[in-house]
């Protein structure tokens, strides 16, 4: 490494900080950046100084964009009386990429996670909680997805958002329902290595057929 | 990936260009960026910017440098008696990282691949041989190690420069040896698993023990 000029040292540096990249694969790279055109480089260069100041979270959901509210929920085409809670925004790029989805997005940013921290407080739940309430008094809300992992500190925080929707007036006269996605066997899984946890919910949640 | 922040999408797109990064991975570490100090962002996109033009191939060897020689031509520490000839400066980097050897280098920048239509003339073979001749003449070479990589076309390449060099006036009258690395079977290689030809190569040979 004492070898490598300053500015490919730099590069093979910073990119071995980001996650899953080790000094072997930096140093690749950082070569590979060499062969690229000078203009793509600058390009690349402009992006990242801009991208802190630029990218913001959207204000009503916490998507981030580069305006005050996301292209989500922006668009008149989407059902704006579904809102799915995420955890974060490559949670919600995983719907979106899937074209499944049309209704609208909360990023909760986190899960709760006591382990690590992490309580109702500093997630975006208070933010959910009077979004829900304004547009369900409004009468444009029909129905709260839960989309937290399917895991530990997934399941408590669907938990409790869910208790605090359900504290809401709104919801106590019935106006919107409240969802959690299904669980079971994911398309195109082996039975035989299929896990206790899984297999019990799918038994649980089987349907007619 | 449509509703991804304009500077973020461009980052992401960029790293996906990298060699080993898919679509996933690429958001993924576009993400991170985020979350870096705007600093260290600023920092690392200076070092693009400037990378292309700064970066040079060392007059003497063709390591990667920012002055017109690299650092380890200019060492005087160094054994300047003694050059490897390496395929490309990752190669370089592998001896220098582990401190193995003291001598200096000859980066060829590839190796000879007629199936990619790659020729001795396309690599820094006759950089190396005028090299080789005035520093033989002058009576400072005592070895060249021919570094290439142990597969057909670093062979080939290696058999090539041999015959070069020995074409040389000062080879002729033996001032300097040539010699290739060793080829046997790797340390903590499993003999069950090594292949016939390591195994020809390890018994070929074979040392007193």
């Amino acid at each position: 490494m004492s070898t490598l000029p300053n500015n490919l040292k730099k590069i093979s540096l910073f990119l071995e900080r980001l996650p899953g990249i080790g000094e072997k694969t930096a140093n690749r790279l950082a070569f590979f950046f060499l062969r690229l055109p000078d203009s793509d480089l600058k390009d690349f260069a402009a992006s990242i100084t801009n991208l802190k100041e630029k990218t913001k979270f959207c204000k009503n959901c916490f998507n981030l964009c580069e305006s005050e509210s996301c292209d989500i929920c922006l668009d008149d085409k989407r059902d704006h009386s579904v809102i799915t809670v995420v955890e974060t925004v490559l949670d919600l790029l995983s719907f979106e990429n899937g074209d499944i989805y049309q209704g609208l997005y909360h990023v909760l940013l986190g899960k709760i996670d006591p382990l690590n921290h992490v309580g109702p407080d500093d997630l975006k739940i208070e933010e959910l909680v009077s979004r829900v309430k304004k547009e369900s008094n409004r009468g444009g809300l029909k129905e709260v997805i839960l989309a937290t992992s399917p895991d530990m500190e997934g399941e408590a925080t669907a938990m409790y958002v869910k208790s605090q929707l359900e504290k809401l007036e709104s919801y106590k006269v019935k106006k919107f329902k409240i969802t959690r996605l299904a669980y079971g066997l994911p398309i195109g899984a082996n039975l035989e290595y299929a896990d206790y946890m899984t297999l019990k919910k799918a038994i649980e949640g089987r349907n007619k057929f």
